[in-house]
């Protein structure tokens, strides 16, 4: 069975989505009954999970021209929305992203503990590290550390945040109104973690979850992000865009997993694809070109220009990308825009809807037969156990697939027609983790006996 | 009018509340459905506001006996908290507590904004610094910083959330689908705060609430805490027992806001009050009792001894408090319970009663009509414009006061019936804040004009 998670957005994760005609005039990227019925939509639909991505700056500064274009500088602070949706929801997951490189691991370990018993074991953490230079400025940081300090930072972090989630074991609490004892102090447990980055003495003030802890989830691509997954992901959110590339990454993946003692199977990777759905291919090409069609070409210029550290404003809109020096800092990204130019061919002005308007991620437009079809491919093709989906705009982008799409999965026996459990765990088809004292425990009692 | 707070905990505010037969054995202190219950309760009878205190720390180490006979090791975090409760909830205003010790002013801003958006306006934030130094061992921190300097960060921590609460002028979105504009850059502010102790660019990722921005609460005792609040706070929880005193501090806190230019109008001042209500004066002082009575021996004695840094458990538990030294971090705080002990003439027992099991709020055990009287009498002499209600018990404890006290403090027009706005804002009776981006722009044009 595929795992299907619902990358939420106010009106699209196009960045001209909120122009289009289709989308309410009323979304906005901070209305919280907008997320409650796209929550329930997903929920109606068994999605796996809610997902919500994070930045913790306005990309403000001398680039503010780019952005009071867009809705991207507004948006609601992932746990509390996640919690609101907790509560108008009763079975789909609820993942978003907390960096690890300017929180505290006592904090996001608090506070994704505490959506975890809202949601009676629904939530997720996707840990990332912070690739926003711009967040430094919001956090006294005197300068954005590199990615090599920012994955130290983050491992330990994980295993901070880990290591505080088995504070108390399952049977702690006794409640016993008689003897007057509420826990069994023996069932709670100090971390006192002594680390580079942190000193951390726990425990957490928060009871083990319905689902023992929340899931893992990354999106590992570099070297060091790609260890941390094989060794603390239960969900991994891949970017490939090719099914070769992906096949490989998804084996990648899988066998740093077995390196690291885990099953391959504790992984689900989950590229993100972002499906439009047409009667005919012609249509649906025709849909996604519309909303391309609104970014306005300052605002696909500028972005672009920045994205590749060098300025095109001088350059045909409709000829091709000028040979550009990379910039040290973000060799590689820019490398990626640069070869995608060439491979295909784009222009300016095609490029920077791929680049700007759809932000990069996967996107296959044709009829819901053809979309079906390519999702089933990656799956059984060894490069998916699900997708992480993003839609064009709202609501017509996301209903067209639920109604075209998934239904195809369900008759194929592809996709639930109904949640497997209570949990994001159970859905996601992941086993209970041991907490590690009660491990301990049952194994000192073994030797024992 | 009378503004009442609702201070919200899982089986009651006294620390053996839990043990009594007439609370049910399946409230836990992190079970959200007990927690929207009581927020529904709390609505219906128009409490201005629930709130909920905080504390990033189990307190464990030597003296996890203590704690494994409370259910105080264990709480939801508070922003998770209410951000649920304001899906379940329309408009009772959403309090909590976050420490400005341990945690950085861009997430406490980008935390409450949120919650201000979610609840359509109703959020609070209850400014503090932290008095437990068990947080300090969960935060890499090697010790926990003497007052003053707690309260240098904490004012500068304010002015940086404040600060970043006006990123965006009220009318600064267009979503201005022809031109491509979404929002008015000229309408969005950095703070460029370079400060002693934060260095934070902004702006805010989340605009202007209904309410303007979050109501601002303390509970300033020492000077510090009091210059703060007349300089900052729009509710002041306050703690005195006496009427003489309690009206000192409205005083002094009402003359503190003048002093900064402030309208006194602009502080509410609301002490802490726990009504336990009997059908007669006799009735409601055996509930009290019988609650009391549940409190094991030896956490009472292990409590007290912790709070006054001297081991009790040689004493008799029926007789007087011994000569005791106060250490000299805690010496304020024991001061205060040695001198009640010894104006009261409490036996150990008695003391730890009133400061281990009703943790020294402030409680009046009597009729329905005792309690509307004591709480009209403190208003009409000055010492209240408002009280922060704890309960002993649930459900007993605040269905007791909502279904006889607070019909009576209708029936006097000195309680509403109907909420007077949709904000919290607006049902304390605060004017709207101004923006000071908007406010010098005003000025400005004042000025060309």
């Amino acid at each position: 069975m595929m795992h299907l998670g619902l990358f939420i957005a106010g009106e699209g994760h196009h960045i001209a989505a909120w122009r289009d005609p289709g989308v309410p005039d009323t979304i906005a990227n901070q209305d919280i009954d907008h997320y409650i019925e796209l929550a329930l939509k997903g929920e109606a639909a068994k999605f796996d999970f809610l997902f919500t991505a994070d930045t913790n700056a306005v990309f403000y500064g001398d680039t503010v021209a780019e952005w009071c274009q867009t809705t991207q500088a507004l948006r609601l602070e992932p746990l509390t929305l996640l919690s609101a949706l907790a509560v108008a929801t009763k079975r789909i997951g609820l993942v978003c992203t907390a960096t690890t490189t300017y929180l505290d691991p006592f904090h996001v370990a608090r506070l994704f503990a505490s959506l975890d018993q809202i949601s009676h074991g629904r939530a997720g953490w996707n840990l990332v590290t912070s690739s926003a230079p711009a967040e430094a400025a919001n956090f006294s940081a005197t300068a954005h550390p590199p990615a090599a300090e920012r994955y130290a930072r983050a491992r330990e972090f994980a295993d901070v945040v880990l290591g505080l989630w088995d504070s108390w074991e399952e049977d702690a609490i006794m409640a016993d109104k008689q003897s007057g004892l509420y826990f069994d102090p023996d069932k709670l447990h100090r971390l006192d973690h002594e680390g580079e980055h942190f000193q951390v003495r726990g425990p957490m003030t928060i009871r083990r979850s319905d689902q023992g802890r929340p899931i893992v989830v990354e999106a590992g691509q570099s070297e060091e992000g790609r260890e941390l997954a094989g060794a603390t992901a239960e969900v991994v959110f891949s970017v490939q865009q090719d099914l070769g590339e992906a096949q490989a990454y998804y084996q990648d993946i899988k066998a740093r997993a077995v390196k690291h003692g885990r099953d391959p199977g504790a992984i689900n990777v989950m590229p993100g694809l972002m499906p439009v759905v047409g009667a005919t291919r012609a249509e649906a090409e025709d849909k996604l070109q519309r909303v391309q069609d609104f970014i306005h070409p300052d605002l696909g210029l500028k972005r672009l220009s920045s994205i590749l550290g060098s300025d095109l404003s001088d350059f045909d809109l409709d000829g091709p990308l000028p040979e550009l020096p990379a910039s040290l800092e973000q060799a590689g990204r820019q490398q990626v825009v640069i070869d995608m130019a060439k491979r295909e061919n784009l222009t300016i002005r095609q490029l920077y809807e791929r680049v700007v308007g759809i932000r990069a991620h996967r996107v296959i437009a044709g009829t819901a037969e053809d979309i079906a079809d390519d999702m089933e491919n990656w799956q059984q093709a060894g490069a998916a156990d699900g997708f992480n989906i993003l839609f064009l705009t709202y609501p017509g982008g996301i209903d067209d697939f639920i109604e075209g799409v998934i239904p195809i999965l369900q008759a194929r026996g592809l996709f639930r027609t109904e949640y497997e459990g209570m949990t994001l765990r159970e859905n996601l088809g992941l086993e209970a983790p041991a907490n590690r004292y009660t491990a301990a425990r049952g194994a000192k009692a073994k030797r024992a006996g």
